[in-house]
């Protein structure tokens, strides 16, 4: 651990978000800060990237002794900004991302652009992690993530990450009760059942808004979704390696030559 | 495998590539087909949906004997609309997406709309099959890969895939060689070197636009990036469960008491 590490600071919600200002406040103390976030909501933009146009970045107060960018683009495209622009080609000590205004547990690993822009961190080889709040409201309360971010912060700048992982860090909704603490899960297995509403505009034309419910119905007590339920912080390591390994043998029973 | 499958098609590259034209065209004498694709390209989409804004669709002619819709939305979103929308909740035997023009090998399946799309389907429990030709003209010569789709498509639907897993394949650009075959590998360790190109604006604005170069140090013969090289097909079992199962012993090393 270097005397002052540099700390890229990103999320999905805005920079001008209240769960940003958490974060970047309690990584003060860790280090030199750097924040590009997006300019506008970016929730659910998965591993998106811009291609077919350009991005631009515009400096933006923060708060005091921190280096802010405001970028037209997607989460990860923030980390790209940051690392291939901002930095030069140099990678910061740590990522994080967050902190996510709602949950990103189970399988919303894959939507969120908090944890895509943490994913992205781990494809660059730099120690990353994703931290989200389960609850939506832009006035939630941020205090009970403030112990979470110092605890799993400390412990990733002092031990590090197994390489090609980040963490997704899940923090339940305050209750009243104090948190359990903190629990390593695997990803639950889940999925949305989809719905679209379907509504007409002026013109009688028909538009969509998607609106899908969350189930999971696996029982495992090693998942993220039973330890929020339980009231623990979830810590998922995710990987960027999306090899089904288990599945090649079967497929290699498949004759291979091509008619 | 029932008499007559319901086969739906989607891509990143918009509703009138060649590559979905292709794909269509092979998947007709399979079963009944349903297209649902982009209105525009969305490549590099990755795993983005559609939450902030509404989506429609529009019925436009593809090809006889086909339903065929583009919307307004990502190749995930497109997916939900044809599942939960279209078929009102009903899943399709098969979903395949592509034929993409350019390569989804190693870590690029995060970025790809087009398999995204067919990650999407595995969520859904669908057999889902990404294809991609290693080439983006967008009159590259998809004539080599029209065996290749009747090859996977036939197994899947005779054999299935192991459920929680979709199949990225990728077809080398032709090069005067008959391909050797189809190869099953894992998705190859590799990174971007990124680089912002950086321009002025008539308002001598800076804005940015991204370019990189893949690299891959990884010399694995089991890869994608080692099959393709050598004028394989590659065939890699993706899988949503993106958790680090090897990294959750190290952390369960840590303090997991809050402060």
């Amino acid at each position: 651990m270097k005397e002052q590490p540099l700390i890229l600071v990103t999320n999905d919600d805005g920079i001008f978000a209240p769960g940003i200002r958490t974060l970047v406040e309690e990584m003060k103390p860790f280090g030199r800060v750097l924040v590009v976030a997006p300019d506008k909501p970016q929730s659910a933009m998965g591993h998106a990237i811009t291609i077919h146009s350009f991005l631009r970045l515009q400096s933006v107060h923060l708060m005091d002794g921190v280096e802010a960018w405001s970028c037209t683009g997607t989460p990860v495209d923030c980390v790209k900004l940051a690392i291939y622009k901002l930095l030069g080609g140099n990678k910061p000590d740590l990522l994080v991302s967050g902190v996510n205004h709602g949950a990103n547990i189970s399988i919303n690993v894959l939507y969120s652009g908090t944890m895509s822009a943490a994913v992205e961190g781990a494809m660059e080889n730099i120690p990353s992690i994703g931290f989200s709040l389960m609850d939506h409201s832009i006035e939630a309360d941020f205090s009970q993530v403030r112990p979470v971010i110092r605890s799993v912060v400390g412990n990733v700048l002092n031990d590090g990450l197994t390489p090609g992982s980040c963490l997704n860090v899940n923090v339940p909704k305050a209750n009243g009760e104090p948190l359990k603490g903190l629990r390593v899960c695997r990803q639950a297995k889940a999925n949305w059942e989809d719905e679209f509403e379907t509504r007409l505009d002026p013109g009688n034309k028909e538009y969509y808004w998607l609106r899908g419910e969350f189930r999971s119905e696996d029982q495992g007590e090693d998942t993220d979704v039973w330890a929020v339920d339980h009231h623990y912080v979830s810590i998922v390591p995710t990987q960027f390696d999306m090899t089904a390994h288990h599945a090649i043998a079967h497929l290699n029973t498949w004759d291979h030559a091509l008619g």
